[in-house]
């Protein structure tokens, strides 16, 4: 083998895409993954519902195995960590399952190192039914917690949160919600839409306290018994933390690759870092959000797959460049789907934009048609320019949420609200109204924007 | 009241959008509507859920009854068929329910006639259980066939023959289709498409019969008795023709309004034929296909309702404009939901456009996710330019066929197959793989295109 060298640290989305990526570019190149788990390639995506049973064992997860992708000529080392980065003498430190320590050079080294769970200082470990959910061992101690639990908290409502609450009450659980801000899925939408999340877990029976700050847990015997917080305490048999996650930054540190406001690793549209020969690609990297024109940290599957694979493809001497995000991200709780994209009218506010917002209700299909149930479209757009900036669904149909693919799309392509509201969708009873929903916000968008 | 006064024929879909939005811009204009029928401003294409049973009655398809529409200043005649216009002297001829005749004066004169049901030269008039369906006279003398009967026959195998066959399915009545041509739906897309429709109509219990020409009818006692076709008789208590729409174009030859070269009515984009002071929308009237340049006849809700609103205005002296459609069509048949957008690969070489089109079978949600479902994505882009020319998708969970929206939405925004391959969709298992189903077509195409 003549080609190059290629390490990739971490074998999950960006750090499994990139390595076949980069091996089919170049059969030549030498390319091994380090993961430091003892799994690859899995869709960590899918762990709420692995919990709540709608996905039967965790080995479903799985995209490829080892071998498989041995097969594919791409070397794997499961259970070895890369400690350290000298990116001058282009190569890494490691140390092996039996903690014994050694260099590996490179040509390329990518850092698909992903993210942490963000750990409040009052979270001990160690402690028995007290976790976090990012991997599959995260995924098996939280289920092992809930055999024989009555009553979970979770604390923050985001999108594992929110995911996690259907999971837990699929398993007949009390489940409390615990968030510091005065409204569940704050970070993804406006105010005016966070009022349908709420509702929707509370018809489904969850406790939701907002505005209450956790001050640490109650214990005994080295298990959690609950909460402490400033409203009082709360008991559960388990409680899952789930505040959202910091990139993981240590090896790209050590490696001289500089990081950007976000705190995550800035890269250029290769995914290359400041480093010389140091890559970096996924949930740990800033990527260019498309409508703001600036870097930001929006760690979600697609970004870091397609990071991935744009960074496989450049390290083994190609041309592939990310092209960016648009903000797009969508969860299910319960019955509910809520989609996004663009920039809500508070983060449209917060970049200086002259932003425009209309709410609507009309229905998923039409009205007479059997199970049409409301859709609530927030749509945004720039005075002026009159470009679109971004939406918000929420549909009792969850699949309906999915609709924000069509202004994600239009995000991408720098349309305006007049080519929303002159689009030519998709209209029969089953399907819509005669003016779609969106057509109907973007319609309402229009005068506002006149 | 000294605004202008603008006649609207057909009280429908466009005619009744284009009263009720000239009202609105100009309060003193005096608008009337001519109603050949005996209701106005219903649901025409929710007629098939009406007769199977998802919606409860007629009634429920109606979108605003005469009051209502009065309410708001415009009148309503219904039994009042326009039978001559005069566009010299600005004038229509007007039989009224009674049967007697006379002129009314207008300003503006709107044509929103619809179309007409194509008869085959076989079927004869008063024939007990044959029928065709337009509107809801059409559609109770259906339902009123089918009380009894055992099997029906249908033919042709469009939008309304495939919807026709789910809702008599579930009367749990025998369903025959009979269509002349090749394959089912082959009118709506390629003929890679069509094994999908006619698969799923076949687990449903439908005899799908193609290739097959219809040359008569069997009857006894004034009433049909089956279908007399070259491959033999085919016995029905009722059979429903469902075989295409021709424009209704009487009155507009009788203006001297021109036609295209499609036999239906040529139009500019504020819906003014050539005829001074006379204009038309609605299934009637040709439309800008925005991916060809040119004028087409696409007959479908949304289009009819967007003219009306456009002519409204325009006639109340205001400036509206219609945008021109792509061609999305959609169409629910059992499980099975089929969108499709812009050209099929045969409409593209039709046009003598260099047409490239990639074929991807993926799943609607993550492959691990429960009642994951296949999509299958037909997606065709021109070669040199990149630029998307359409798309076809069907899908065995009906409502992900809305998809089709997301490329409708590029197509209108003339955008790439490039621009479709790096858009940021929204993934969460629920709704999608991690790569969306378009996403990965669109690679596809990508790469057939370099």
């Amino acid at each position: 083998m003549s080609g190059p060298r290629i390490l990739i640290v971490g074998g999950v989305a960006a750090g499994m895409s990139a390595a076949l990526r980069a091996k089919r570019h170049n059969p030549d190149a030498d390319v091994v993954v380090f993961e430091r788990g003892e799994i690859i390639s899995y869709g960590a995506c899918g762990l709420p519902y692995v919990l709540g049973g709608e996905v039967r064992a965790w080995d479903d997860l799985l995209a490829r195995t080892p071998p498989q992708v041995r097969a594919e000529g791409v070397s794997v080392r499961l259970r070895h960590t890369v400690t350290d980065v000298d990116a001058d003498a282009g190569r890494i430190t490691v140390r092996d399952a039996d903690g014994g320590s050694r260099t590996e050079p490179y040509d390329s080294l990518l850092l698909a190192t992903g993210v942490a769970a963000l750990r409040p200082p009052w979270m001990a470990d160690g402690l028995g039914g007290l976790h976090v959910l990012r991997d599959v061992p995260d995924g098996r101690a939280i289920d092992a917690s809930l055999r024989g639990a009555r009553r979970v908290a979770i604390v923050g409502a985001g999108y594992i949160g929110l995911e996690l609450a259907e999971a837990f009450r699929r398993r007949d659980l009390s489940v409390v919600m615990v968030e510091m801000a005065p409204r569940v899925a704050g970070r993804m939408l406006d105010a005016a839409m966070c009022g349908v999340v709420q509702a929707e877990l509370e018809r489904n029976g969850v406790d939701v306290r907002t505005g209450v700050a956790v001050e640490g847990v109650t214990q005994r015997d080295g298990s959690v018994t609950g909460l402490r917080t400033e409203a009082g305490d709360v008991r559960a048999d388990a409680v899952v933390v789930a505040v959202g996650v910091r990139p993981e930054t240590a090896l790209a540190r050590a490696a001289g690759a500089g990081l950007g406001d976000t705190g995550a690793v800035a890269v250029d549209d290769h995914q290359r870092t400041s480093a010389d020969g140091v890559w970096a690609a996924g949930d740990n990297c800033e990527v260019r959000h498309r409508v703001t024109g600036r870097p930001a940290h929006v760690p979600l599957g697609l970004a870091a797959n397609r990071m991935g694979r744009v960074a496989g493809v450049s390290m083994a001497g190609g041309d592939a460049r990310f092209p960016g995000i648009v903000g797009t991200g969508i969860f299910k709780t319960f019955s509910l789907g809520v989609g996004r994209t663009g920039l809500t009218q508070t983060e449209a506010e917060q970049h200086g934009l002259d932003a425009v917002t209309a709410d609507v209700t009309a229905g998923d299909h039409a009205g007479y048609y059997p199970d049409t149930k409301p859709l609530e479209i927030r749509l945004t757009g720039e005075r002026g320019t009159r470009r679109l900036l971004g939406a918000q669904i929420a549909a009792l149909n969850h699949e309906s949420a999915k609709r924000i693919d069509v202004v994600a799309a239009l995000l991408h392509a720098g349309a305006t609200v007049d080519d929303l509201a002159d689009a030519d969708l998709a209209y029969a009873p089953p399907f819509a109204g005669v003016f779609d929903a969106l057509l109907v916000a973007a319609g309402r968008l229009q005068r506002a924007l006149d």
